[in-house]
């Protein structure tokens, strides 16, 4: 149904239309590994994600049966912002239907690429639902997975990949619908037919991973995630056919460790993923993917359109769990120079205080005592072992 | 004093030993300026900065001349982790001394790549005297800048950028001691003589911009800055011989355009880039950077080593700045109800809640009234103008 050539194809059209991104390797997720570990950066991707590679190739493909209608899209994120621009750069007006929850640094996005959107529907299928009925006046719709050309054009990164690093043994794919991974299945397995493709989910929606289980694309119940980008309940037809056969299993990861894989994508290697690109680190920090040591292992990044102040949650939560943030509270008597002694302990450790909040007279507190709640910047938990320790000896019980 | 077969020496050394670090083409960057941006991101470079690249040629390169002692060197930041990475790989142990207010996260980093680290010197001239100091005793002192080899190794870029893009018309380079630049310069014009070079400063520490201006290595004073990378209040001897006849222009930038440009950088093109990376993009965002339309620039985004928490702090300040967030405060009256009648007019203009402060019984505040401060994501300045005339119309007086 799509074959190397079809990939090849689409990588010719793509060619001056679309960066091409760069393969590095990462020192650190390699020790951290045992193998050596290359990202393929989408996230520097035009649009911020590898959704413009199959929106280009369909758009231009069909271009002589496309009318002046232009075409309709429905997505909540990376497909909007890829179909926009490549429709508009192809001279096309382009709708795009976003569910009314859809963040609106992506409906801004979108409208910045020249889509027009319209919010409508409670859930991405009600505004599939919608962008069906507009498709039906006379506008091309564009699926996000289930067609072939967008699964050529996605097939490119594979193609990409092979190229750059033939000897790859292992690539790591985020699954949503499951064009980008069956599109690189075909060009790399085609290339290379032992060249092992994995797939990663998050927990909270193992839709491809059900699918295969069970032989059948169920539908899965999904809870929201931070990988939102690959949220999808029903993998797509043609892509569950490429998957079944040639994907080599597929892994699930949380929530926690897709958070601590961006952070970590971020502090260390400094490139913003969202949540779905950062889902194969995350499977890496897991252990989820096994490699000999000298293996060498792609992990597709696919995408960095995460929300600024989500990221900033993130953020404040990682630092947190790598012990660079201490929060704590005691009580102090309620009298001068009781707040100043508490901070010298605190200083005299070499911690900086981040926030303090002073409360006084509280239902939970005695007369003549208050509360104070301190967030410090520490160095790691052995430093906030040590603060604590200082912080018993002065008397004080932190809670 | 340094030629382009010193760095070609230095590029075959660096060969396999750091990243060929990607250029790629910004779009965003690209419309803003009105001519073609391509950014060389050395952010993604190991270390998370180019001081690898003159730490690792001055290293591999003197070998046979540095004792068992090992190296010795001083910084805060980016030179600190080049040297200790370099040194370890060598096989040789690395004492780095940082000044006492040095991020935590940059003294992890470095004793994450193997350097002994030593905390001495409220400035950095004293964390260097400390390092001389200890240099006498055997240890071989890397300088971060003022040394040909470490120049030579550094120039590397320029000619990665050279072969990648060889009809690069201008290149912008972040300057601190000269190092970058002047390796730049050095290779860049000793295959295109007619590139135009430009430096970039912070308005708080002008140093190079100063010297070439009075012709002497001018010592100015600083305030911090963002930049904290590049704040070197001299520059160094070598590359100011250098500068004086290669660099076309020195263009300064302020503050709060540097974390404008870090922002931009995250959230278009999806890269962290620490303050001094990203004066080139605060300075092509001032309109300081001329070139004819279809000109090719390169940005050199020369680090991405920024603090998590500091980047809390300018990602917060940036949201405010692109009317991505509304802060205000309004009088209620103290009854059941009024904070709910507040509320829902946020929510008809589909703005969401990101904090809420509630406040009864201040000294400035009548009895029977309280006050709510909020914190709410917006969409742009002028959907914040839409729901301050709700307000309004509401009868509510924001402030």
């Amino acid at each position: 149904m799509v074959s190397l050539s079809d990939i090849k194809r689409a990588a010719s059209v793509l060619k001056g239309r679309v960066i091409r991104t760069p393969l590095i390797y990462s020192p650190t997720f390699s020790k951290i590994a045992g193998f050596e570990v290359y990202l393929k950066l989408e996230n520097l991707q035009e649009t911020g994600s590898f959704k413009i590679r199959g929106a280009t190739f369909k758009i231009v493909d069909e271009l002589d049966r496309i009318g002046k209608e232009g075409v309709v899209a429905a997505s909540a994120g990376n497909h909007a912002q890829g179909v926009a621009l490549a429709a508009g750069r192809a001279g096309l007006p382009s709708t795009i239907v976003m569910p009314e929850w859809a963040s609106m640094s992506k409906q801004e996005a979108t409208r910045g690429y020249g889509g027009k959107v319209i919010l409508e529907g409670q859930s991405l299928s009600e505004s599939i639902a919608k962008a069906l009925e507009l498709a039906k006046e006379g506008m091309a719709f564009i699926h996000p997975y289930d067609d072939p050309a967008i699964i050529a054009g996605q097939g490119s990164i594979g193609l990409e990949i092979m190229e750059e690093l033939p000897e790859a043994d292992v690539i790591v794919v985020p699954v949503g619908g499951g064009g980008l991974i069956s599109g690189i299945c075909v060009a790399a397995h085609a290339l290379r037919p032992d060249v092992r493709i994995i797939g990663v989910q998050a927990q909270t929606c193992p839709s491809a991973s059900k699918a295969v289980e069970s032989g059948e694309r169920t539908r899965v119940e999904a809870s929201t995630s931070l990988a939102d980008g690959i949220t999808v309940k029903q993998i797509g037809s043609i892509p569950f056919d490429i998957i079944r056969k040639e994907v080599d299993r597929i892994v699930l990861v949380s929530e926690d460790r897709i958070a601590e894989a961006l952070i970590m994508l971020l502090e260390r290697k400094k490139v913003l993923a969202e949540g779905a690109g950062a889902v194969g680190a995350a499977a890496l920090l897991g252990g989820q993917i096994e490699a000999p040591a000298g293996a060498k292992v792609v992990l597709v990044v696919s995408g960095g359109n995460i929300d600024i102040s989500l990221l900033d949650r993130v953020i404040a939560k990682g630092l947190a769990w790598n012990g660079r943030i201490m929060r704590f509270s005691v009580k102090l008597d309620d009298e001068p120079g009781a707040l100043a002694r508490l901070l010298l302990i605190i200083a005299a450790a070499r911690a900086n205080v981040l926030q303090i909040y002073h409360k006084r007279g509280g239902a939970d507190l005695p007369v003549r005592k208050s509360r104070v709640e301190l967030e410090i910047e520490t160095r790691n938990f052995a430093h906030i072992r040590e603060i604590e320790a200082a912080l018993s000896r002065a008397g004080y019980n932190p809670g």
